[in-house]
């Protein structure tokens, strides 16, 4: 057996243990340099094959077309947050943002710095527990792009596809959790862009994946570090980038490639999934937050019969080597985060005890 | 023997070796937790400890004041050139830079968009081999700030100490490639900020060190992220930061402390650039770059008599297990870093090797 437990938190999550193996013998000595990953010059001959093999990957696995940039940035999707408005918001224009959560709204706020925002439409009614249909989006006149967030960590919801965008009007998602768990056919966006560390890699290092045109069209008054068109140049290496954080992402897409691409990763995950949802759907115990047509494979978020037996299933979690189960603060409950990395074995696992934990705890349920 | 080679290029460098023994060991399962150092949340206890006895050990080396706040955050020195400005150069408002090579000159460049810039002082009619004397900064008025770079890794010029602002004005400190190489009165200055990537760490992490008033002073109409009260309020967990990079800082905080701390380093540092210079300043085929009163004890600039000479000394350096040895494209020649994690046993070898190509290529110089 190892000595790793299952780790369920939202992300930073687990990676693949072939990927740590690998990361842990090229610490000392990559690729037979005699230095480690993390010494080696941005410039220098090792790097640059990690990182042009990193971008290459990546651009097979979802098949992204030549009229695409794939940049490795730094900041997190929060600093996405405001880079996209800055650079595609004209002023006086509108952005429509598609709000499904805690995390679109912060994108809203953001972009508010830079021009007016039209929510075309929003779940905060039903307190994001689903996303809302596409007949319900009422886009603005013109709007410079629409946003979205694909999956939303803490209600356990996902777009199960992505929504029409007025035509000629750019699509931008923020895909930071769930990004190479399923196909995604990058032409219908103009931007994606996602942190590493739920699906990809460590965290500090974010995947941009801009088209030209929108490269070209990022406003040029702008901190040369938060234009677009300044990493596009430069091929992500106009500074020191997070070099350790992109080697780490190649090694991850060169895993999914080995899995079976991006069609393998979704088979994984929605069987991954099926085990959690098939047991909460026949449980009169647990039962799951999220409305089941809105449901996400990343995240699955569900509730016991009481707060108090949800801490203590929490608790008795741990004990029993389920790490990172309590649901965000705002919402209460449990999440089971399920990605890529995550093995199924990890889910029927999880289902055994939860049978086992509702057995049990039954009896304090009903009283 | 090992299987590493002498590192001495200028960044990311080369890190302490025991540092890298426990990496390798911590990205399988960090203290017992049955999870790796890079898949820990950011919101867990482990994770916790790690940052908090970061900052802790940090704070120890330098003795740095509580009214300074130790943050950890993304986008390299680069998105300091820009954040410095944004907050604390009020509208209409003047800074002064003291220009001691291109990366000061990048600073100014950034500074320009909120502000206006008062070069106090420039090195560029010396090409930057010196830094120029305290008695020609010539302050403006009344600056909101005093910037400076310590190190000039690209000329191999260091402040020897740092110059006195004007009475009740902040100095503000790239600290980039000098940091923790040496003793450092934080008390001196309102902000220094350093990429981890020379003597701290691996890259895609910033150490920022701020005095409370001026996180206060900050500007409030700019992007969350850009703000550094929003780092400060939220101890660098305002969204999820490098996780790794902030491990990593901690191990080397560690590892420095272990080697004497800032003392001791600075007692290492100078040993091992003696070695280098004393070689130079008896040779008469190789010679050092930087003027005697401004060398840098981490970046060792040197030019043998031809560039054909250099050629062919750099390649075979790398033969001889001495990687990183080309200078910067700006200037040409050679540059031997020597950053805190690099062994006086490497400066002994390499001064070994200079003699014998000395040497064995004098003919060559003379004809």
């Amino acid at each position: 057996m190892s000595d790793r437990i299952f780790n369920l938190g939202a992300g930073p999550g687990v990676l693949p243990e072939p990927v740590l193996k690998q990361a842990q013998q090229d610490l000392w000595n990559v690729a037979g340099s005699g230095m480690g990953v993390m010494e080696l010059s941005h410039r220098g001959k090792v790097f640059d094959r990690i990182i042009k093999e990193a971008e290459q990957a990546c651009r097979e696995l979802a098949s992204i077309p030549d009229n695409y940039r794939v940049l490795f940035v730094q900041g997190g999707a929060s600093l996405q947050f405001s880079m996209v408005p800055m650079n595609l918001l004209p002023k006086g224009g509108t952005a429509d943002y598609l709000v499904t959560g805690v995390w679109s709204e912060k994108a809203v706020k953001e972009a508010k710095l830079y021009g007016t925002v039209h929510e075309a439409v929003s779940g905060a009614d039903r307190s994001f527990t689903a996303i809302p249909p596409g007949t319900a989006i009422r886009y603005s006149a013109a709007p410079a792009y629409v946003h979205l967030t694909t999956n939303n960590t803490i209600y356990g919801t996902q777009w199960k596809a992505e929504p029409a965008p007025p035509a000629g009007v750019p699509l931008i998602a923020d895909t930071s959790s769930d990004m190479y768990s399923r196909p995604i056919d990058v032409s219908k966006y103009g931007l994606i862009y996602a942190g590493a560390q739920k699906n990809l890699g460590p965290s500090g290092v974010v995947l941009v994946i801009i088209r030209d045109d929108l490269v070209e069209a990022g406003a040029k008054d702008l901190p040369t570090m938060l234009q677009y068109r300044t990493h596009a140049k430069n091929a992500s290496l106009y500074n020191t980038p997070p070099t350790f954080g992109i080697y780490m992402m190649g090694l991850v897409f060169n895993w999914i490639r080995s899995e079976g691409g991006l069609a393998g990763m979704a088979e994984r995950n929605a069987e991954k999934a099926a085990v959690l949802y098939d047991f909460l759907d026949q449980s009169d115990f647990f039962r799951g937050s999220a409305e089941p047509g809105s449901r996400s494979l990343m995240n699955v978020c569900f509730r016991a019969p009481t707060e108090e037996l949800e801490a203590r299933f929490i608790a008795e979690a741990v004990r029993r080597g389920f790490e990172g189960l309590k649901g965000h603060r705002s919402t209460g409950g449990m999440r089971a985060s399920i990605y890529n990395a995550f093995p199924k074995a990890g889910c029927d696992a999880l289902v055994k005890f939860m049978k086992e934990f509702e057995q049990a705890n039954r009896a304090a349920a009903v009283s």
